[in-house]
């Protein structure tokens, strides 16, 4: 087989692995945990659907790209929950040593290629970035609305911290952050979510 | 709430249910069976490394979309193992059904726009959709290639079957052909598929 073929072919295997990290979000069912790899695949669909919501025009195969290896470092990093303080004070360190050997697997075009869309993701700064970030705010949002905050009830979670996870959603998306507020609103007035 | 943004969500949320739909492929690991939401960002993750060796250009965009898609509606109809004589008779009538209420549950234009692009990817006749097929190929392969045909030895699979069900893989990619090619010879001499 071809060199090029195999580094490609060696990576997708090796990202199988991605199913295998568990995220704190029940799926809809409230069963089980949601993992990397189906959480990716929904964002992926969720930019293709609200990509008309995004407050700036974005690239539509840049922003899926984005969301489908955003969250690849967790094969060697793991899942940090949004609200775990001490586990985000190493997670930058740890997920950058992933992405050397990670997208270091892939063709040198390739790899340089995902690791700067995953850089771009982190920064935050352009309208892809910020529009996938929409995404990867709303989706555990939808579900912890659709499982009565099991997750929210599990940790203790406070409405603020929620808020302060995606307070910066309007930058990628007004009508999507008035969503999020509602959502928010509703959970707070049912119980699920804590008030202070 | 907006109405159209309502019908973009809650087909969202109905879509969760692909994670609960089971493949016949085992994961990498060979502990459990994967589901379609995995296998649909695996597909288009495939999609985005593996264009170059599309034989016809294709808009990358669209086979994304398409790759995200083509499962959804398993959600109602099932996923019918490729080599289950039975349960192909009855699947495009399933699957219609199963069309006609999930991508109704969008707004019209979206709708519209999801089912054809799942007829598309069934038709097999644009450059996307021979591609697609091609992603929709190999990954079963490459996850029963690194699991020592675990599902090809539980269903006692012959390479004719295998054979037969690729038999098209060169329409999109003469490159992937042959990889498919050395593997399933690879796996018969190994003893996990079976030559007749």
């Amino acid at each position: 087989m071809d060199e090029r073929l195999k580094k490609q072919m060696d990576f997708l295997l090796e990202v199988d692995k991605l199913k295998f990290i568990t995220r704190q979000t029940y799926l809809s069912d409230g069963k089980r945990k949601e993992n990397d790899a189906e959480h990716s695949w929904h964002l992926a669909l969720m930019a293709v659907l609200l990509q008309e919501y995004s407050n700036q025009k974005v690239d539509l195969a840049k922003v899926i790209t984005m969301v489908l290896i955003h969250d690849i470092v967790e094969i060697d990093a793991g899942d940090t929950y949004a609200y775990d303080a001490e586990g985000n004070k190493s997670k930058r360190r740890r997920e950058e040593k992933a992405a050397d050997r990670l997208f270091g697997m892939l063709p040198e075009d390739q790899g340089r290629k995902f690791r700067e869309l995953w850089e771009e993701f982190e920064a935050y700064e352009t309208s892809e970035a910020k529009f996938a970030h929409v995404c990867d705010n709303v989706q555990p949002l939808m579900l912890n609305n659709a499982t009565d905050g099991l997750a929210w009830r599990e940790h203790q979670v406070k409405k603020s911290q929620v808020l302060n996870r995606n307070r910066r959603v309007g930058e990628g998306s007004e009508i999507m952050r008035a969503y999020i507020e509602e959502i928010l609103n509703k959970n707070v007035e049912s119980g699920n979510l804590k008030d202070e």
